[in-house]
């Protein structure tokens, strides 16, 4: 890392942790070349960093500044699901989110999609277009059933920053890490299995549970430090659980990192109990702070992590591009990739390797990820702003979704009803619970580069909720019905 | 139809059925015209739509002849598949097939790829490259989870053609026909479950139930007829089948067309046990004579068949991009369809809804049909000449592959190995059941229009099979070792 990165990752950090308050005046660009011993320029261009990231302020003749204006709300407590193993339920309020075509008049706050409008991906458009141009027709051809060689070389590549050296010929190109997953899980699975998992946790993921007949063991989990291994020990030691499923890096919804000293204890629980691990890595490339957290797999000395990934959050949902690294299970998953869907569309494929290969993708990222934090903050203040009193928020450390916990006779699937004629749709939070908790919580994304017209929209959804949680307290405080 | 494809038709028919033998002269334009009450100019045209399709031949001077120089090789037996349950074995096979990737130097008539070099393909790159550079982006987001509507109103659409009334709303788009069938799978079966197929079979459908702990139940099956009622009727008598699975229109690998009157009577007795039809159509809109062949979907009365197809061997499998007509199991197959790859790829849905909705899918298929007819007859003669004498063959009736049967003692498994170094692969016979029967049988794919190239390709195959052949011959009368 060159010198002014670093001393922005440290500055970074210290005023995310709080060292530094909204408004307060930061050191001085001499003062920090004095202390950290390097040069006027370096300083200077690690502020620029900063302020990119709309981390730091400048105000005219008086220095850098901890923005004022943002409110930031109250961190929601560790989870508490259902300690035991439960079927899925909640396929009712996932259908309905994922049933709606973009284009329509909605403003989808509820979707995982990331902001495909960037100009960064200019070069992928032009990629795609090349590949229906090419005269040797391979775009509308049947690939090998393991995916493109190039795109995977390019994976490989991009997984050493996560600290993992796979070679090519143990990357499976897959359609998305949906589908990366649901193989992944029949590989490992029998019906009627035990399958811990974070919590909340992805919805793709859980009804993929639901679909092979296993149970979910919920984990409590803490909004900044991931999954409770207390409790994931606890639950190890009751039931016969087969597999650990989790999304340690910017998760999703709760969009925490977890810590890699706790990455290594889960590793090791996990050996104690002989336990594979399925770790989902779709969104560890969009961490806030560089470089990029490190994966669980990264630390795996014997073959038990299986990871699986994809460019729909880095790059485009609609590419349908993932990937799975499937370890020792490899014939297994080959097997189950081919009968699910056949061999991958070349065409995304073509791009990507021209896309990453030509050196498209790390000023993508680099571009996504201080969007991303911009609008955390904006989004979190809005939701300070307009939000009832009392409401908590995650606070991510990557990614473009902040999970939102309102008062607990909150219920968020009738405010999605409520937001119809709004035009406004949120993720209701139990469809992140195996067994429909959550419902006092709900899921935003902020990854939309046209803020007023989110801005607008939370203002929207913190009204309503304010309307109905009025309502229900109005209910509860009236006499009850002769 | 217009009147000259009608006599066309009518003509094709004639010569198909052999009423005019090769070497045979046709009736003269004046003569076609009085008996058929049509225009000279219209007979002339039918006869340049016949000719075009390479069964008939002009000679100067004399009129149009039956073309004398194609060899027919004599028909298969019905096959006699094991008549009970097995579990499918044979993946090593098909995932040799499935890893190569294009762009190698080998010879791929093993794989099931069409023609995707024709011009008439030229408006679907275009519409290709056009959505990538759309500027609403549809192209890189999540499309809805059912399918993109203008794709789903063009399928229903071409369906009219099969006999078929099917609202898109009804139509959930998958990621090929393999995921479609799968998915249906899953959502009609458990597993133990035993489903009835016809023999040979296509091997990605077999390996799904395999994967699925699915039993498959193989029906004889005749090359021209397709599947024994009769001995499916026996079957179901004694098995508790789960469901029946085939593929009735061009079958993969055999080519027949079942007639109309056995499709009903399947249907019938579909009825009488109460098993569902999984009907797969992909191959469909291939058949050689016009108007094409109606499903037996289109005759269902009380929702029992389940049709599943994709423009992988119409246009082009790259796309990966199907669909499945789910009928009752709309809710479970949408939910299964969710968590095998989430969403399908939005851009090859706009370009496949902009390639049929603009008029230039029925000119390819039109071309396509004609090209593939052609290339049948001259495959069926290159396997008279090169392969062992009695070498049996199908007539396929649509699509673009060969079923070749040799000598029981054959093994096709070990000539794949001898054509190694001769950089040829083709379909083993035995991946085509599920219990590796048919391992004195291949499946060439006649598709490409690189005619030399295949002729040659063919001829190697033809020579390695006899040389195997007579190797097998010379051990078995050699007198035993001492
Ligand atoms: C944690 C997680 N995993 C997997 C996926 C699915 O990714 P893909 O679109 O690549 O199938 C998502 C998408 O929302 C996700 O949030
Ligand atoms: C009979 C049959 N069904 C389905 C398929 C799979 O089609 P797709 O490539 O659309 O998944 C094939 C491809 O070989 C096939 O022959």
């Amino acid at each position: 890392m060159k010198r002014y990165a670093r001393l922005a990752a440290t500055l970074g950090q210290r005023i995310e942790q709080g060292l530094y308050r909204p408004g307060d005046r930061l050191p001085s660009v001499r003062a920090l070349s004095e202390e950290h011993g390097v040069s006027i320029s370096t300083v200077q261009q690690a502020y620029r960093v900063l302020e990119d990231a709309g981390l730091v302020e400048p105000r005219p003749k008086s220095g850098f500044f901890v923005p004022e204006q943002r409110r930031v709300p109250a961190l929601p407590a560790m989870t508490r699901p259902a300690q035991r193993p439960v079927d899925i339920s909640q396929w009712d309020q996932v259908l309905e989110q994922v049933r709606t075509s973009p284009g329509d008049n909605l403003i989808q706050l509820g979707r995982g999609t990331p902001d495909i409008s960037s100009p960064s991906l200019k070069p992928l458009l032009r990629a795609m277009a090349n590949a229906a141009r090419r005269s040797d027709l391979r775009a509308l051809g049947y690939e090998g059933i393991q995916g493109s060689l190039p795109l995977r070389e390019q994976i490989a590549r991009l997984m050493l920053d996560s600290g993992c050296r796979v070679p090519p010929s143990e990357i499976i190109v897959t359609t998305g890490c949906q589908e990366a997953l649901a193989i992944t899980l029949r590989a490992i699975c029998q019906p009627g299995d035990i399958v811990a998992i974070d919590s909340p946790s992805f919805h793709g993921a859980m009804q993929a549970l639901k679909a092979h007949g296993l149970k979910a063991l919920e984990i409590p989990t803490d909004p900044v430090n991931g999954v409770s291994l207390e409790a994931l020990e606890l639950a190890m030691e009751q039931w016969p659980v087969k597999l650990i499923m989790l999304t340690p890096n910017c998760n999703n919804p709760l969009g925490y990192i977890m810590p890699d000293t706790r990455k290594r204890a889960l590793l090791s629980l996990a050996q104690r109990y002989d336990v594979p691990i399925l770790e989902d890595d779709v969104y560890g490339e969009l961490a806030y702070a560089y470089p990029r957290p490190r994966s669980i797999k990264s630390f795996d000395s014997d073959d038990r992590v299986l990871l699986a990934s994809s460019f729909s959050k880095t790059v485009a949902p609609g590419l349908r591009t993932g990937w799975v690294v499937p370890g020792r299970y490899l014939e297994r998953i080959l097997h189950l990739k081919y009968i699910a869907s056949g061999t991958c569309a070349p065409q995304p494929q073509m791009a990507l390797a021209e896309f990453v290969g030509g050196g498209h993708y790390e000023p993508h990222i680099r571009r996504m990820r201080a969007q991303y934090q911009r609008h955390r903050d904006l989004m979190s203040d809005w939701v300070s702003r307009y939000f009832p009193d009392g409401t908590r928020a995650s606070r991510p450390q990557g990614g473009f979704m902040l999970w939102v916990e309102l008062d607990p006779r909150f219920d968020s699937v009738r405010l999605n009803q409520a937001l119809r004629p709004e035009c406004v749709q949120v993720a209701a939070g139990s469809i992140f619970s195996a067994s429909g908790k959550y419902r006092n919580c709900l899921r935003m994304n902020y990854s939309s580069p046209e803020l007023p017209r989110i801005e607008e929209a939370v203002r929207r959804v913190g009204a309503a909720a304010t309307r109905l949680l009025e309502e229900t307290q109005a209910l509860e405080s009236s006499p009850e019905p002769a």
